[in-house]
């Protein structure tokens, strides 16, 4: 899937290298250096240097990560514990399941990939999460919350025969434990008895707040210290009760059996059939070694509390933790793109103005403010996020509109089901989630929402390539996920003017939407005046340029792309025509056969998987169709996972899915036309 | 959605009436009558003349469940509940919410729709779930496992603002309780601390046995009376220690406030901020109506834990509670039907031997003899399921091979992780599992498993049409959800013995594959014997007739239903070929690129929605050949959702994709391009 990573001679050195001795070599970390040497040097070095290898690792990774972007918070507070992980087991035979594993980079610096630093999550280099193309030591590529316990239940069952199994390990965050599979996976662990150690990253903090019973109960935990040490004087106590008889002394073993549950942290999951060991101190090594090798020995599964900082090391870790998720990477990295930014149009055989076009506004802000408008104007709304306030834009509106703003933390499944109990009660809540982690809930999108025909709005932010956070996160299977189920309407806006109607429209429909739009900016100069655009009703189409022989059919945010190579197709003479499709379901189909019969090719344009979406949905409408001419070609991403880059544009570039792209299909079909 | 069920007038008396009186008209239901005349009846009854309800209740379900068949026992075992519910909430202004709504057969009769239970489950009828479209007593149309919670969460969130807001109360069984989804909403709803009243109906029995620590956990608090016994013995052997000074006073205040917590069953909720009631003998109608009277009063979720026995009433139920779960109607209602059987095949033109077709094992048993039989060849097959052993017909192999058996209970998003884990581990995992339930893992199918391009295959059972349990429970998206994924193999078998072959190389692919297969019969004699057949490769389609003009490509258990059809358009002089397609992913696109050059049409059969289906696949193909001459017709399911009917094969019918409809498209289409 990846390309293979540059070898560590291939590699630059950093440009900002943290120290340089007298003659400019990279000074500052004998001890990785050492542990980079061998593989066994971390599990051989005196046990109270521990310490050390922590400082040289936080400290690697603020200056590494600072300098290229990536989440930084999270790494900080699990440097002491993957340490310890390391020391403890030797991961070659032995195995971790990081979950989300966008905390697993001291394990990527521990397992010889620290020279790959430059180059995380850039196109071509270092993945952002685990991935088994990078090492043997990760098992899996995961970017989603919640399964590493059902992970590491699998792989402990497939081992559990051999005569000397490895060690499995899970490390999942607090808020990760909240999700309804990692309680499923508890749950059955648990009963089942498998080895396997849990390691609970309690950090407090997810990506923003941890919400729910479990992170009060688990807070509770923490300052539950008092309780624990009234724990011996309540013994005390209770052996220095004089004596009256058989009955009382039976009544007695009942209340030490009663104690001995209930002053235990974590009897919660002590019921579960968890051992719990906890809560731990997760920045003091030497007792999370200790811990651990305790814990390899114990059977069952054993549930290791630790309470760590996220940020830990980071100046701004104590005051404002949420700014320390993930660094933002120097301005080079992020600049946008030049090619869509100011083209004139050739207002010649068209309807469109003349204007120009520049960056915008990002699409998750311009629903955040369309959605902040509906609010005002109509008590029925409501908005619901499933951990993400930062992420959908919303963080604002939740401080603005505190009653009217749902979130349930990691748990979409909830989430969506909870939208349909409102949408049932009168209200019209809009679900704000990324498309890849509606995936989550596609059940309750089925049964609770689609089957009851309930008005829920899904605004599906980050449908397309994400760019860094790559294949786990790309919300490239939405149109086909849902298009096949009934009662939706799908649209999805070319800009923050659309992105409005769109949702006003949802909010008037009385079955469910869903409305797509990518991670980027809208245009921003928007070509076709609000007044002078075609009405926002389900099915219809607005056609932005008139074409001869060849028809574009974009959707959502491809739009600018078909018209960028519609025009650049016109300086050489050849007159393709654009259409803003704007809804997938349903197809503008009365517009679609009268192009169909009118051109010789029509494109379908998408930043979606090819199969199963918008032009699927195209070449179905067309199959039912009489008299059609056209061929058709689908533009979308082709049937395989798409790697992280740099920015989404070059992802974009390799689909063959922006203007040029376009611009390449128009020719060659052409020209082989011609022949 | 459904047909408006029959009127009370319009409906026939069921012959089989329990009770006749001397001039032979029905007798036995007093209290029901009563009930019936007036919505208010049961809430201004003597309370003491409740037990009565419930036996009449109880009767009734009983006498007209066994004579329709449905599922019996869940409904048996919350009479006394159901009867309490309707006595202390009016369900016209307050709400309820029946978690997978299988248990809502008393409800139906308490709320004006007694007279339909002789067309339960029936075409046109009943339907085996709540359904709003009968009432508007029944809020949701549901059928999957879990969500109650969430939706009564919504319900309640929505209404909290109102003077005088509903009472909201969700009802919930054990094993669905288990389900992640379930955890997420008690997780947020005791911690926002709406007001709600969760009544959970513990059996101790889900369709199969309950398993995992919840279970366990839930039996101790059956089995912790004792416990609760001597709660008043510590309490006074406290107030009896002789007091020794301000600090012991202050010790023993923690020991009474540690006793407080742990002596209460039912602790964990209550650690997750949910208020425990119970357990109740959920059998006492008295004290229930005085526990939900009390709870209504209370603040925050109260959860009561009612302890009721599946199958209460029927004979069966002590020692055989797995077999009341549904009750098998008469068999005249079951009997197959007529037309795939005993077909004479015309050998001129085909390459099929003429033999004969009988009906044959189910679907469901061939999957189940292939796989016992992979499990005793290759020691790394594994079985899982989630919560129905029965349903994917592996009850006998859960005996046979135990060790290689995993029963994870409604946790599909952990079985499936759980699946990526063993695979990782080296282990060949099969997923059993209903096509529809299959969707509430989606994500796990996607990164677990997908991504990391994993040997999990997923037997799909139930793919397709599913007769009376309706619309939940047909498994009608599974090619597009799955189709749009990378890395995925998909096929379906016609018959047993490609069922076999397609198990044996999804266990030999290196990849995630999906064998869909429906609720139904194989064919009893197979066309086409074993060693003549087409090699079972990734892609390769099999020609079963060739014809002329037409062809149709049909998948799975389809292929008899287009061979019926072409047999008959044979012997209307029509040649029309056949095609078992056997993969949906990778499509043979070399005999399909032959068939579109040589034929005027090709017709893609499936049972599936049209929408991103099968024939969706075929088309997207079709639009990157060249040459390619036939129109392409898909058949499929129409973009609505499909109500229940008595038998699946109306279900085709109403679709148009049995044989009839498949002779119909061709004639049609030759009639139209005749003129």
């Amino acid at each position: 899937m990846s390309a293979p990573p540059p070898s560590p001679g291939s590699n630059p050195v950093p440009a900002d290298s943290p120290a340089l001795d007298d003659d400019g070599a990279a000074v500052g970390y004998p001890l990785l250096d050492l542990i980079e040497s061998s593989p066994d040097a971390l599990r051989e070095l005196e046990r109270e240097r521990l310490p050390e290898v922590c400082d040289e690792l936080r400290r690697f990774l603020l200056e590494a990560v600072l300098s290229t972007g990536g989440h930084l918070g999270s790494n900080l507070g699990v440097v002491e514990l993957t340490v310890a992980l390391h020391r403890v087991f030797d991961f070659r035979r032995d195995r971790v399941v990081y979950d989300t594993s966008h905390q697993a980079y001291p394990h990527k610096v521990l397992t010889g990939r620290r020279h790959l630093f430059p180059t995380l999550r850039q196109t071509g280099g270092m993945c952002g999460f685990t991935n088994p193309e990078e090492s043997e030591q990760d098992l899996f590529h995961l970017g989603h919350a919640g399964t590493s316990i059902s992970l590491a239940t699998g792989l402990a069952r497939a081992t559990a025969h051999e005569p000397d199994p490895p060690s499995v390990v899970a490390v999942i965050g607090d808020s990760s434990l909240g999700a309804g599979v990692a309680f499923e996976a508890l749950n059955d662990a648990g009963s089942a008895g498998e080895k396997l150690i849990v390691v609970l990253n309690d950090n407090e903090w997810s990506i923003s707040r941890s919400v729910g019973s479990l992170g009060r109960y688990l807070s509770r935990i923490r300052s539950n210290r008092t309780l624990q040490r009234a724990q011996q004087e309540i013994h005390n106590l209770i052996a220095s009760i004089p004596l009256i008889g058989d009955r009382v002394e039976r009544t007695l073993d009942q209340v030490r059996e009663v104690l001995r549950h209930s002053i235990v942290a974590g009897h919660v999951f002590e019921e579960l059939g968890v051992t719990y060991v906890g809560p731990l101190d997760g920045h003091d090594v030497d007792q999370l070694v200790s811990r651990l090798e305790a814990a390899r020995e114990l059977d069952g599964v054993v549930l290791l509390h630790t309470l760590t900082q996220k940020g830990k090391g980071h100046p701004d870790a104590p005051t404002h933790p949420e700014r320390v998720h993930a660094a933002k990477p120097p301005k080079s990295i992020t600049a946008p793109r030049a090619t869509p930014e100011s083209i004139k149009v050739q207002p010649s055989g068209g309807c469109l103005e003349g204007t120009t076009v520049e960056a915008g506004i990002s699409h998750t802000e311009a629903f955040a403010s369309a959605l902040a408008a509906e609010v005002e104007r109509d008590p029925r709304v409501h908005a619901i996020v499933a951990g993400m306030p930062s992420g959908t834009g919303l963080v604002q509106f939740a401080e603005r509109f505190p009653a009217r703003f749902h979130d349930v933390g990691i748990t979409e499944q909830h989430g969506v089901a909870m939208a349909a109990g409102m949408a049932k009660a009168g209200l019209r809540p809009v679900v704000a989630i990324y498309s890849t982690f509606l995936q989550r809930a596609y059940d309750q999108v089925f049964q609770e929402v689609a089957l009851q025909n309930l008005p829920v709005v899904f605004a599906m932010d980050r449908a397309g390539l994400v760019g860094q956070d790559g294949p786990t996160h790309n919300g490239v299977f939405d149109i086909a996920y849902l298009r096949t189920l009934p009662n939706f309407t799908l649209c999805a806006p070319r800009d923050a003017t659309d992105a409005r109607r769109m949702l006003e429209l949802g909010l008037r429909l009385d079955g469910p939407t869903g409305i797509r739009y990518p991670r980027g900016s809208c245009p921003g100069r928007e070509r076709v005046h609000e007044s002078e655009r075609a009405a926002m009703v389900p099915g219809l189409a607005e056609v932005l340029l008139e074409g001869e022989d060849v028809v574009i059919w974009a959707y959502g945010a491809l739009v600018p792309e078909a018209i960028l190579a519609a025009e650049r197709l016109r300086e050489r003479g050849i007159l393709v025509g654009v259409v803003d499709a704007r809804f997938a379901k349903p197809l503008d189909e009365e517009r679609l056969a009268k192009d169909l019969r009118s051109h010789r090719l029509l494109i379908t344009l998408e930043e979606h998987q090819r199969a199963g979406g918008f032009g699927s949905a195209v070449l179905e409408s067309a199959s039912r169709m009489r008299g059609a001419r056209a061929q058709i070609r689908v533009l979308g991403i082709p049937d395989r996972f798409q790697d992280h880059c740099t920015r989404r544009e070059e992802q974009l570039a390799r689909c063959g899915i922006d203007a040029d792209g376009v611009e390449r299909t128009v020719v060659q079909f052409l020209e082989r036309s011609r022949v």
